[in-house]
């Protein structure tokens, strides 16, 4: 019904856009003065949802009034800066502003939070309007709650991915294999795509991967990939390095894949939510949107990862490989063990320092993040039809300690846009202080969640060189006084935040050998 | 451990406070320039949580980056309207900012989430950090999802209700009997509080009226009621006015009653949520926090009705009586005919002409309004140990025949301010337009929930004299041509939308005298 916005014949009276220059995030801010004729003639209340078009485009803002012409005058429309900035005129171009109609999808979203079961249309329709950002913050929250946890079964799991997949770009690379590995998060450190990806691609296995920014850890794939190299490229560009190399590592971000997603991440994100439908609707739309054919999916189990027993990570396996199934994509999942972070260092700098480090077969490797690394790799190189089962992580190994992986990433960095990095003498914050133990013992615990937690404190990611780098895993034994991790930060403020939640808790449990608890998980 | 807060020594340093002429609603925003060394210093991100403290207050605040120096300078703080005047300081106070740390609560947030029971200790920390607006806008719309229908059980559901009575202010009438009646909604024009409480007033009853406004509907009482009469007082004022008057009929926003309530409302709002829990939260938490020792609640059924079912209605009665019981209030439930509207007018003005013609005896006045007024003040006369069950109607019946009824509403309005209005010559929306039957019939259904978004389309209740007049009730006869109901609007956009509603739907259904659904109520 867009045509009642504009009921009346000569349409509502034009005012001038002008740019406010107030950055109010992803939210789409309109500002009109308080005498404004339209703003008086229209009934608008202060954070109304109103529709502002100019030039042929439409976009949906929250409304806010005010009484100072220096920010706005009486014939005019201000605009937030993103909000302006996607109309894509002058200051100064007509613009008109009504009310925005609530999105058709919201009788389907009351349905769902009574508990209902959605068709496949609904779906369709709710996250039509996500994309279009026509939810509030506060109807975002509400789909995201109510479709949390019991709340979709398997097939609804499905119709939410599809429809997120149709949401956005569908890449083709017009290749018969495109492979990518993923991990549902979790662990600290985790940053195995940075060595699956040029250990498969050097193989010749076409891997373009596009990873997130954190979410709700300290650094994301993306976020250690941009210490070393651009990673916001246009998909243009994109196609050309995979063309070129068979791989890149890249921020998913702006290549349009899945944008219901992102929106729905701006809400899980800081409800720290991760549902099982959500995590399956999320990751694989975004895999099958950026055109895989086989994906490696990663479960990491243990006391402290999201999945926490061998019954849940098959359970949510079987979620993944019945959507999976439905979508055509190919996918082998592989539980591995999530006691405890891989590698050493935890935030942008010091994951991107272990990742060189086990590329350059440096003799401070992370030995965990070698091996997990290369059996990842090695499943994924059995997508492979010319490899037998079994064979994929030794021909790994052999790309890792030849060095061709080394090469092939240096190639990517090159293509992307390398950054000067010296990993033997990293970027670190300058403030820091050490956290050590109190008696002597072994490692028995490292609390992924609290690594996480006092990482982000200290800034990660968005200050790149802030996080932890550990000095003792499961298992290693340690005296009183010796050190567990060091923390690091660049602002005093979040130095202080992170050192009081060490003292809280370190993160650390000590104890005898036979306490490290055991874990059980194939390869 | 707020101490975390101001971890350097010296504290943060100070900027000046100004006030921003900017109208965010409810929603607190502080403005900081980009180039504002705290601001840098302090690593804050845009949309940041942040805290804000002056002159021994503190408010949480949502953070906006700007570049123009005309909003805020580097040395300034700036505040939206409401959050400087919650500051109660001068321009240019010195005031600091810090970084907000998540609400203690959000732990027990996740729990609700995820589906758990939660305790006693868990609602009031959940409640008090709502009411200290500590929840962001996504959180109070996870909270209100997350606690939305089955998910809380009905001890859940008293301690939910405690927790919002201690967040707030209690009112102590140092009375025996406080009375008060209260609807749960869903009924356009039923405005019966503005009968009941002149009568049971008129008696001699202390009933200290507090209403809402119109939360999802065209009008509440404090809407209607302020067609007649000022409804924002400060507390003294009303108390002074109970304590002459017995009566008063007041909005409650201004009370600071179960202000937790309040939050929770502007996330409920725009997702039409009232779950039953809720309702009854909200409902019984206001109540006792206004003091009030005897409670006649309307619940009306009906197949437009917010409870469509007598064992729905039944199930809902002893979720009020289990918690009334516990807080120790005397509750009687009447479960009423929620076929359609009660009364003509819907809207505040058309609303409050109805009141005034019943308070008259005017040949005009709506008789369903007047009967169902009687009947509720009947029981809440009985309260009075000194009325015999079954006497109360005859009574409240004499008091409205005989003029006391209108003579008290008057002495109410004078006290409360009264505004002057003419219900023969009601000052009505310039605009209107008929919706006509379309074929002979009768009626046998009106649909309240279509009767209410054509009034609000029409821009009730902030447009006073919009809304909607009803020509035909259930079971009366109409022929094709003859007007079913008259909408009235202030502003060509408003009419618009609510003309385009009614060619929808016009929430009338013609037939035989014997499709006339049959209600079975107790009275």
């Amino acid at each position: 019904m867009q045509e009642t916005h504009e009921p009346d014949a000569k349409g509502p009276a034009a005012l001038q856009l002008r740019r406010v220059a107030i950055d109010t995030y992803r939210e789409n801010v309109a500002y009109l003065h308080r005498d404004c004729e339209v703003y008086r003639a229209e009934g608008f209340q202060a954070l109304s949802k109103v529709e502002v078009s100019a030039n042929g485009r439409r976009i949906l803002a929250t409304l806010n009034v005010t009484s100072d012409p220096r920010i706005v005058q009486c014939h005019e429309l201000g605009l937030s800066e993103d909000a302006f900035a996607q109309m894509g005129v002058l200051p100064g171009h007509p613009a008109t502003i009504s009310q925005a109609e609530p999105p058709a999808s919201i009788a389907a979203l009351h349905r769902k939070i009574n508990g209902e079961r959605l068709t496949r249309e609904d779906f369709h329709a709710i996250v039509r309007d996500i994309a279009e950002h026509r939810y509030s913050k506060i109807e975002l929250s509400a789909f995201v709650v109510a479709t949390n946890r019991g709340e979709l079964d398997r097939e609804e799991v499905f119709f939410l991915t599809e429809a997120m997949i149709a949401s956005g770009r569908r890449v083709d690379w017009r290749e018969r294999l495109v492979v990518d590995k993923h991990c549902i998060g979790g662990i600290p450190g985790n940053r195995t795509s940075m060595l699956v990806v040029p250990i498969v691609a050097a193989h010749g296995l076409v891997c373009p991967k596009t990873s997130s920014r954190a979410i709700t850890s300290p650094a994301g794939t993306a976020d250690t990939m941009e210490v070393l190299a651009n990673v916001e490229l246009p998909f243009d560009r994109l196609s050309e390095i995979v063309r070129e190399h068979r791989a890149c590592l890249a921020w998913g971000g702006t290549a349009e894949l899945s944008p219901a997603d992102d929106v729905l991440i701006s809400v899980e994100r800081p409800l720290s939510l991760d549902s099982p439908g959500q995590m399956v609707a999320s990751i694989l739309s975004k895999k099958i949107a950026a055109g895989s054919s086989h994906l490696v999916l990663d479960i990491p189990i243990g006391p402290t990862a999201k999945v926490r027993s061998m019954p849940e990570a098959q359970k949510l396996r079987r979620l993944f490989e019945y959507t999976a199934h439905r979508l055509g994509l190919s996918l082998d999942v592989v539980i591995t063990d999530g006691r405890q972070p891989i590698g050493n260092g935890v935030g942008p700098v010091l994951e991107a320092r272990d990742v060189m480090r086990v590329l350059e077969n440096h003799p401070l490797a992370p030995i965990d993040l070698r091996q997990k690394s290369l059996r990842l790799a090695g499943r994924l190189l059995e997508c492979d039809p010319d490899i037998r089962g079994g064979d994929g992580y030794a021909i790994a190994r052999d790309i890792l300690d030849s060095g061709r992986a080394l090469e092939k990433m240096r190639a990517i960095m090159a293509a992307q846009g390398a950054k000067p990095f010296d990993h033997e003498r990293p970027e670190l914050g300058a403030l820091s202080f050490e956290v050590v133990a109190e008696r002597d013992g072994v490692v028995t615990g490292i609390d992924n969640l609290q690594i996480a937690r006092v990482a982000q404190l200290a800034g990660a990611p968005k200050v790149q060189g802030a996080g932890v780098d550990l000095a003792r895993k499961l298992g290693e034994p340690v005296r009183a006084g010796e050190p567990l991790y060091r923390v690091y930060a660049a602002f005093p403020a979040d130095l202080e935040f992170a050192r009081l939640a060490t003292q809280r808790f370190s993160a650390y449990t000590l104890g005898d050998a036979a306490e490290v608890p055991h874990v059980f998980v194939e390869f």
